[in-house]
């Protein structure tokens, strides 16, 4: 089994996608993210695991609160963190990605926190870099987005404790999320018996349900029953044009709202990865009531993120 | 009394305003800058205050300047800084200014330093926050700059040692300006017996009078026999059009130059918020000149800034 | 003797070219650099030689990569490092340079790092500041780029080991190369016996031959027995214009191709400061081939740039 994630131990060398995660590594990581959190408030301490070590945000393509919460999480554990808006330079002076790569390998980084828009780009890092480097994908064109299914795992592991016994639904733009096919890889590994996938036609991956889901067109079918309920993000650029008619037209079918959420498990929650877009995807009073568990995904997905670097830089 | 800036027990909770701000906070906050600055040279000594606190520089409107002030005082104080440019990111994605006040709450920062172009946004984002957060205003619209004006207050105390046998002038926009109406409110509440404004009427907000101020429409009436001279910056946008002829024009009413200082008191001081525009409403020989304290202004700025941020940060 | 660079002990005061920089201080600078390398790979330990020191990275010119390699720098010697592109801010609100610089020496930086599209703008700010500051330039427009000649100088140490019996070819666009005057000034200084430029006519600066260095036009005869090759990198704007035909038209003449490099000695190594541009002033077999020494000029910028930053630091 030749995985580019692991390691010849079989240890986390690269967090890439969690497609082919092996289950015992995606446990450790939520079992070390919990030991960052503190109380009922859920605090996050500050520990030495990566004191000396450099930690470089390399975001090929522009996000402001991803590259934060990787950045916090970082200096949460005493590393030192260089962001490079790589966007803005050396590419756009006519140099390749390995190069731009390269370049960074020589400075003797740690560890890169790769954000790209093209699919495939932190996997092309990852098998490029020197040994003694570590890859986090933070996104990959329409690829993958591992550490926001795993904080969304750790989010639904918290409030439901196990994973053997639950029914979640996936809602929305499922054709252009990396979200959505991180959170259903990591859904099936942990065993999660029935995963549904709540989308108009259009919004979906031809032949979605090889993947192991089930497809719904109906909001009150798709929700009926469920124990979670995962929103995903209507991207802008989606919002009008040959896909979707509109914004509103979208809410009046695909909007979670509290009606709908009713045909729902009572005590369901409800997840969003950011940024909401009340009013289409989402109505307020759904993402503000007592379902919605959006904020302390945040919260636990720096311990997430932390859990990913020190299990990363703790590796031989 | 509901005070919005300080807790049940009378602590400074967030700072965002001077107006109403007591004087004994005031005076706090002067006295405690004093003990970051050392020797002759007003050294900035590090010191662990805030060691594994995180301080966000949570920028809605740019500014270098007043970032990197903030920043060297919160990496003095040994905290983690984290450097936000929102208006490049989340609000531009379609998310409210509260959604993404409540995303960086659930990072779990421990004090948020808050610039936005809309009046009043410190305090909507202070009342939104959980309560072991901080909030500092760096200027909020046309409403407050509270740390500017304190750091005023620290170099009069400096150089002048009281303010109940002062008389200090104002010059120039204020109707556009907030660090005018903390300036005000600061010397007025530490007990500064004559401040006088001095612009043209255009520039004048109606009825300013109200705020304790004499009004001067006239430079050598204005700065006749006054101690302290504040300076305030000409926007560019307001050098042409309605309110002003020309940055000519104004220069030749309004600038500051030695000959009309020489109506002040002979020891008067000389101060500017910067960024200067030398040649519209200072000459450089003013500004280079000896009563010129625009330089100390800004050191005691990084003290004064250390200083709030380790008072917050004590708040039970 | 008036070095703009040297305290009145002799000792660096700023980096601010390699002219003139006495041959003493250029080894003190290798060696010391040297310390800071551990092992095969050429690891950097972090070190606390600038704990509590404030390095400010002021680049009125964007670059990232440089930028980048200079805060690795400071943080591995673990001061704090605050990044301001002013080139977004301050002077474009209409304030002078040196009323800029003024600020941020009020501020209580210890270090400035410089970066400026104007030549000299470096040594005026270095003339301007306190005595207690000390000023790296990191590039002034055509003028100079000294810590890039100084790693260009380590790396070829730490592969020839001694200068007095080499022959070095500098090849490219000299014309605007600060990188090349930097690199001419120290190979004459170290005791490099031949140093040669390759260069159409229209990339060379007139009288080149003053600077003690050998012209050559033809690509055969300049390489010919080199030890060395320093490529320069052939700036876009240059590609195409009143000075070359275009970029092909310039790889056919003075690409460095594996063919050509055969002419050089068996063992010379082939540098560039990055970023190349492969297929126009350097061919990807050689960019990637056994002679290149490209990427540990990277590991070595950075362990060269500690040197420096430690050196100014213990400047009396």
């Amino acid at each position: 089994m030749n995985n580019p994630q692991l390691n010849k131990h079989g240890e986390l060398q690269h967090l890439l996608t969690t497609e082919g995660l092996p289950v015992r590594i995606m446990r450790d990581i939520l079992d070390k993210a919990s030991t960052f959190l503190d109380g009922e408030q859920g605090d996050i301490r500050k520990v030495p695991l990566l004191q000396g070590k450099s930690v470089f945000n390399v975001f090929f393509e522009n996000s402001t609160r991803t590259r934060t919460t990787f950045e916090i999480a970082a200096k949460k554990l005493s590393a030192d963190v260089v962001n490079l808006n790589i966007g803005q330079s050396s590419t756009s002076k006519g140099e390749t990605l390995l190069d731009t790569v390269d370049n960074l390998c020589a400075m003797h980084a740690d560890m890169f926190v790769v954000r790209h828009s093209t699919s495939g780009a932190a996997h092309l890092i990852a098998q490029h870099v020197a040994p003694e480097i570590h890859v986090i994908n933070a996104g990959d064109g329409r690829h993958a987005h591992p550490t926001q299914a795993l904080l969304d795992m750790y989010t639904i592991r918290h409030y439901k404790k196990e994973f053997h016994n639950l029914r979640v639904a996936i809602v929305g733009d499922v054709l252009h999320s990396r979200v959505a096919r991180s959170q259903i890889h990591a859904l099936t590994t942990l065993g999660v018996p029935e995963v549904r996938v709540v989308a108009p036609k259009t919004l979906l991956p031809s032949h979605v349900e090889k993947l192991g889901v089930q497809v719904y067109h109906d909001m009150e079918q798709g929700l009926e029953d469920v124990d979670v309920v995962m929103m995903l993000r209507l991207q802008n650029e989606r919002m009008q044009g040959a896909l979707l008619p509109s914004a509103q037209e979208y809410f009046k079918y695909y909007g979670l709202t509290q009606e709908r959420l009713a045909v729902a498990k009572s005590d369901a929650i409800v997840m969003h990865p950011g940024p909401m877009n009340r009013g289409v995807e989402i109505d307020s009073s759904v993402a503000d009531g007592s379902h919605s568990v959006i904020l302390p995904q945040v919260t636990f997905g720096i311990a997430v993120r932390m859990a990913v670097m020190s299990i990363l830089a703790g590796a031989k």
